[in-house]
């Protein structure tokens, strides 16, 4: 099952993807349906279904998610002006790929509430 | 400077809040302004001024954020129906206090795009 999402495809190459980020644990790309100038989702290569599946072991992963998205936020020039970091879980939380994923979104001002 | 938020008031216990959860590394509390069912906001008690400020040394601390955000959404009995987690970052963010904390929103269906 974990092999079918169309995350794990990304990241072995089978479906393209505008990738702007990778290292051993994780992959970043632009989400091809962009809420802002910038919109790119940063993934765990190791699948975790969503945030609400993480156990202990997962800190460490969860950690360098969140370091890489401000990392990228920076590279893409948005660190000074600011972006908004989401993470959506089940249903209610708008997840649509039961793969773990960090949206980054900026470029533009965020609105209140977040959805 | 960092003494001067809200947060580090909340976290000395000199303003009451409706705390949630409590470790030696993050506090939970309701939001004040709820914008969902279910709105509650995890901060590290080591004073971050936000996730755009964070170096790989608080790598750790943010995997913990995260997992704890998991883990209380789940006490408040969101995982199964699901639940969004938001970091805003910066004015382009929507961040308000300069003091790095995990929105955690449930008990609706989150909308999208996230603000």
């Amino acid at each position: 099952m974990s092999e079918k999402t169309i995350f794990s495809k990304i990241i072995r190459r089978e479906i393209p993807a505008d990738i702007v980020y990778e290292d051993d644990n994780c992959l970043a790309f632009r989400d091809i349906q962009p809420q802002a100038p910038t919109h790119i989702l940063i993934i765990p290569k190791e699948v975790v279904a969503g945030v609400q599946h993480a156990t202990p072991d997962h800190g460490p992963l969860l950690g360098h998610l969140l370091l890489k998205a401000s990392q990228i936020a920076a590279e893409q020039g948005l660190a000074a002006a600011g972006y908004r970091l989401v993470i959506n879980a089940g249903d209610d939380g708008g997840q649509t790929v039961a793969h773990l994923h960090v949206h980054l979104l900026g470029g533009r001002p965020m609105q209140w509430p977040p959805g």
